[in-house]
């Protein structure tokens, strides 16, 4: 066994016995544990700081792209927010031991369900140190036991981080192998990692879609992913204009990098000369660039002619593709086809067309009258978001702390047996 | 392309568009469909017994042993039993659709899920011909297109309950595709249905330990599995020791060749000398094969000796390996090594025990004083089962009509935008 299969196997073992503790621990310790690593993480902010301006300086000497660099760089107020983020994971109900649907049967058996963790966690993520405090606080807070890979260009400062969370765990008295911080750079060890099937129950990975496609092609562990998202607005020929216009505005241009930004817009025909010309301007004023079907560049003479590529693209950026659909059927063999299976919004004011979208649309939100731009944890309610899931197994959608554990059947008997 | 991959990615195909009709089709629709099957089952009783006599004789021929031609015969009684088993389906209640926890947020939007079917389930079985009509039914009310894969050994059976369902999905006015059984016996046409991540959402094996664990090695689509069941009892000290003997016979004698049945006893030190003698006098009269620990033989002077291999064994047969532990945490700690996190209970007085074996024993039904074999779909309620998943993801324990169903995030708006 080479050295690098030995220390990946290790880590699985000691995460596994860490997980059972972590699964039965109350709710006190968890948050004792949280509330130590905030403070740590304020108490350390200069050590957390001059760890970051290492990988800064590597970043930079290895041409890291800008992009990239402002992800990984850490400031005071980052470092702050890191800590307020673990104290709000505090202030969210444990998903852990909660007891529902328990029914009398007619043998005589109460069957019911518990939540309970999933186990062993592991999370493989790029350049931003956060990660490293956020995903670790959610995994222990629904008493899973989790290891971390982050970034190799985040070395110093997920190594800075993990020390807080160490002592969090050792206040709390907790052990410390409930979460680890996988020390190795050597790119072999995910690939040990997602195949540890007997010590690692699921494997988490954020990054960008190239990580995640390879991931989940040499996994065994089960993976939760969250492919890429190609979003889709649809404005139905029964749409209300000023409200289309500001939702479909608003979903391209409130941010342009996140998944949840819509990057092609559908226009039922009936609307699409009275509302495309208005909504192309306020575009033009935000510089985003426009590719249309033919229909569209009719309407719109300075849009750009889409190509087939365009509708499966997630462009990040100011760029929007634009299709006049006959109908909202059209709209929706469209979805159907080029969807990422992430997000899709209907602006309509006709009932039937809502709940036909609502029901037939395959996404992981589902939206009527509302920006894509709310598809996030936050905004829904879950306090924090280890994710966003595309798969439809398990979790879908903004994955939270309910998302990181499952439910087993329990049954209550008074010397039940068979007949 | 060869020409099988060419025939299973059209069936997947069509498999997808068929998903889309049914997971919007009406209960009643459904329900419909079903009735018309289990009346076809009825009236063509001669031809699915002609063609399963045809595999019968095929069978013998082979030297197929006695348990597989017992599971691959029909007779009227077992084709009755199939129809009935439709109608029971029909009674259930439709979970797709089911809208819950909407709730409003503080940006205005009002955030809830909605229940959904998965979309194309590959279901790959063995010998029983029954799972076809079953297996279909399960899929087709929750919603879901389905591919169906038998054994080779079934295949004129198969084909002629096949017809049944073709009939009842026209009947119903929906397309044949929404039941796809697949014709070819070659086998590689498994290795390539657990492969079609594109048309496939889900693949659920039901057989053999050597069927499960090839699948779930090679599949790109996700599995719902059961491996395998070696379930535990574990009587307490403070058992009360009537309820005690009576769970530990019924849970080993009721049935020996079932996933839920008792494979191992474990015995607390304090009522071991007690317990022991009488347990073992009721097991020798129904013949079971007593395997212990040291000190189960020195309880019991013809108990055999134990192997290690014996506390990971799936006997599925009149054996029973018994072991005395310490205390409930020893008894913990060798579930924790040993179990297939399958079923457990725990015989106890205690309240406190009956808490931590409920909270802390992780599989996927954990009991208190009642027999392992409750442990299935129909005796928790659920009305039926496709299986028993091991999984800790998605379905966990009996997987019913909902096991086949997923949620989705659905927002309703009025024009909101995130700010």
């Amino acid at each position: 066994m080479s050295e690098l299969v030995d220390y990946m196997q290790q880590l699985g073992k000691r995460a596994k016995a860490a997980a059972r503790v972590i699964a039965s621990a109350d709710t006190g310790v968890k948050n004792k544990a949280l509330d130590v690593m905030a403070s740590e993480i304020e108490l350390r902010q200069k050590t957390i700081l001059d760890a970051n301006a290492l990988d800064m300086k590597a970043g930079k000497d290895n041409g890291l792209d800008e992009a990239l660099l402002d992800r990984l760089e850490l400031n005071e107020e980052r470092v702050q927010a890191m800590a307020e983020g673990l104290r709000q994971i505090i202030a969210l109900p444990d998903p852990v031991g909660e007891i529902s649907h328990v029914n009398a049967r007619p043998s005589g058996i109460k069957v019911g369900q518990m939540r309970v963790p999933l186990g062993v966690i592991g999370i493989i993520y790029e350049s931003r140190p956060n990660v490293t405090a956020d995903a670790a606080a959610l995994c222990l807070k629904s008493g899973n036991a989790s290891i971390l890979r982050g970034g190799s260009e985040a070395k110093h400062s997920n190594q800075a981080i993990a020390a807080c969370i160490s002592k969090g765990l050792e206040a709390a008295g907790l052990p410390v192998e409930v979460v680890q911080v996988i020390e190795t750079t050597d790119r072999e060890a995910v690939g040990e990692l997602i195949r540890m099937e007997d010590s690692v129950d699921v494997i988490i990975p954020r990054g960008g879609k190239g990580l995640i496609e390879r991931i989940t092609k040499e996994a065994r562990v089960p993976v939760i992913k969250h492919l890429h998202g190609v979003c889709h607005v649809y404005i139905d020929d029964k749409a209300d204009k000023e409200m289309a216009k500001s939702i479909a505005f608003n979903a391209k241009t409130q941010r342009y990098g996140t998944c949840n930004t819509m990057e092609t817009l559908l226009v039922a025909e009936g609307i699409a000369d009275n509302i495309l010309p208005e909504l192309a301007a306020m575009y033009q004023a935000e510089n985003v660039e426009l590719r249309g079907c033919d229909r569209t560049c009719q309407i719109l003479p300075t849009c750009i002619k889409a190509t087939d590529a365009d509708w499966d693209e997630e462009y990040l950026a100011p760029i929007l593709s634009i299709r006049v659909v006959g109908d909202i059927d059209a709209a929706m063999d469209h979805i159907h086809h080029h969807s990422s299976g992430h997000t899709e919004t209907i602006v309509t004011d006709d009932y039937s067309n809502s709940m036909r979208f609502l029901r037939e649309v395959d996404s992981s939100s589902v939206m009527v009258n509302a920006s894509t731009r709310f598809a996030d944890g936050f905004e829904y309610g879950l306090g924090g978001e280890i994710g966003i899931s595309t798969n439809k197994l398990h979790a879908r959608g903004p994955v939270g702390l309910e998302g990181l554990t499952t439910q087993k059947y329990i049954v209550f008997g008074e010397g039940h047996i068979r007949q």
